[in-house]
């Protein structure tokens, strides 16, 4: 016979999922009822309203996707983009590349703006297709670029493709809850994000929402969604407003209570004061890595609080330090991607882990790992004399 | 502030969710993992072993999709079908419906093969129809029709496909673990359930295997997938045998976690002993309903025992007595869909919720809702003047 699994209890600090606050794996543990009972329709209204408090949008299409991050992206596109429409997408990491895949995938055309891996997407390169390809229907990019800890311009980018009458379509996956993330403000069109990384929530549900422009665009397509389960029009007679809440798909309702409950405790501590200990936190652990003769990648001015990308010092295995960090402190940190495979390591600082007790717990143990000198890899060096 | 949710602790005897058994709600709730986390990676391992257990199938690509059921069957129809594929789809209530649109939207021609509601899926109409289109590169049929509690014959279904060269697509959203899935025996090509039915797990993730031959479909398509997220070449790096379990998008853990304790207690029971048990308390179900005066609208050996749909009798509102039985007794059953809306109840004894307590309980409940006479509505008429 199988036996239960009971993980190991680690302290996360990679690019995500981060730390689940315990108050949130209750509340995913709480019993069941069905998707169309009357207590769930009110809690559906919560969620709604605390995701548009978290977007800082008033908009009606502000709801959850049954799936992750990678299903939110999809169901943007794949209700905005049509069969023959032309996209300007911004790669600056992996997640622009994904981007490109789905404009594809809709039989779209996707004109790319490159930029460094590390760097942010650079608003004059747009601007620049933008006026290239006055014909495209939309600008995609990433605001906080989880492969690398960039953080680009969100407010001038969706103002571009606004002054170019293009939709924007915006990746907040990793900067909801850490960073601001102003969607009315910006103007964007389409946005989504994930619960596993400043939300602390567990992985599973996308947040998304959607502006006027966008359900215009949505209302008066022609070529029907290629998604059945991601398609809005559907979506909303179960998660839009006034409606009857006709079955759609049953919704994984576990995970709604658990992202109320990460909302929750955003409101109780309020976005600014979020944003604020993100920062104070990634100040101290920049200073800290500094202090150990580590560089970060990504120029200060760009670098997200919550995704702290490290260059790997010469000579140093990244993955035999990280592996090191797993088995003797149960601690993860995240490897590289793409070009980045290898010579980077990604610490993050996401929600509930963002907390001076990780900062310091993070730089004893890479210290450690590292073998340089210094108090805490002295006092190790002690205990396991002992 | 936002107040946390405390849902009411309901019976779930509707079409599902079904009440998840307390061990599963436990294990859903331990401790966040990441999920390329060597620890995750054995657990994974144990999923897909215990999956191939439950489906009764040797198939590599067997794995959990991280979405709801509708993202199972998606997953089946955007990796088979390409542009100008001729389809059969059999209907027999909803789920044929949503099976039609899924072809559609693959840019597939749909050719429905119509039973009535309530009915089984007619093996001979399938037979003629297959004759008729000897193009059809698939036949798509429900195993388990949840919207009328009809069982098909999924056995002859699959052999007819075999036959005429054409892949089988088979919805066991509703049957697995209630009633026998004997993939590799039927020679099912596609077949995807859900985890809120009979596994009693949390709604969200949807279990699908695809067989040899349907892996050699997808290995040999021109036409990209159009879906990214479930683009089995790419998931498969994630979740397939002998991989670097490389990073597609990020898995939903915790619900992993449920999933797999679901799996064990299924394993602990046994499949045929689940399958006994699914029958007996069906039966003394349908004995009870009878003495009611009340009647299943599928004939008696096409019933499935997890699904119960039963006349509304004349004069009576189906929605009062519902809302009667969740605001009195926190009971949960299902309404009626499509054509059969207003028409019937949908009673559930799906996995942990089929037992001799929810059998009496249902009964009871239900008779003292509809005023009839006997001993629960006198007992409850005895309590309710003390």
């Amino acid at each position: 016979m199988t036996q239960s699994f009971h993980p190991p209890v680690r302290t996360l600090m990679g690019p995500g999922p981060s730390d689940v606050n315990p108050r949130i794996l209750e509340a995913l543990s709480r019993p069941t009822i069905g998707h169309l009972d009357p207590a769930f329709v009110g809690l559906m209204n919560d969620v709604k309203r605390l995701l548009q408090f978290a977007f800082q949008t008033r908009s009606a299409l502000t709801m959850p996707v049954s799936a992750p991050g990678s299903a939110g992206m999809e169901a943007c596109f794949v209700n905005l983009i049509s069969p023959g429409d032309k996209v300007i997408v911004a790669q600056n990491g992996v997640f622009g590349g994904r981007m490109k895949e789905n404009v594809e995938r809709c039989g779209g055309k996707a004109v790319m703006v490159q930029d460094g891996w590390g760097m942010p997407v650079d608003p004059q390169k747009v601007e620049d297709a933008l006026n290239t390809h006055p014909d495209a229907i939309a600008l995609a990019f990433v605001h906080a670029e989880t492969s690398t800890g960039a953080r680009s311009d969100a407010a001038a980018l969706c103002q571009l493709a606004q002054a170019h009458e293009a939709l924007s379509i915006v990746d907040c996956v990793t900067s909801l809850g850490g960073i601001e993330v102003d969607v009315d403000g910006w103007g964007a069109d389409a946005v989504y994000s994930g619960t596993q990384k400043c939300l602390s929530c567990v992985p599973g549900i996308s947040p998304i929402t959607f502006s006027e422009r966008a359900q215009e665009t949505i209302r008066k397509r022609s070529h029907r969604v290629q998604s059945w389960f991601l398609d809005m029009e559907l979506v909303m007679a179960y998660w839009g407003e006034n409606t009857q809440r006709a079955y759609h798909h049953t919704a994984p309702v576990n995970s709604i209570y658990a992202l109320h409950e990460a909302l929750i405790v955003l409101e109780e501590e309020g976005l600014e004061n979020a944003w604020a200990r993100h920062q104070a936190n990634h100040l101290a652990l920049a200073a800290g890595l500094e202090a150990l003769g580590l560089e970060l990648i990504v120029p200060r001015h760009s670098r997200l609080p919550q995704l702290n990308s490290v260059t790997v010092p010469d000579g140093v295995n990244e993955a035999v330090v990280r592996r090191q960090l797993l088995d003797e402190f149960s601690l993860e940190i995240g490897a590289g991607l793409g070009p980045l495979a290898g010579k980077v390591w990604r610490i993050g600082l996401m929600g509930y882990a963002s907390s001076h007790k990780n900062v310091l717990f993070c730089l004893g143990a890479l210290e450690a790992a590292l073998n340089r000198s210094g108090g805490v890899a002295e006092a190790r060096a002690v205990y396991s004399s002992l």
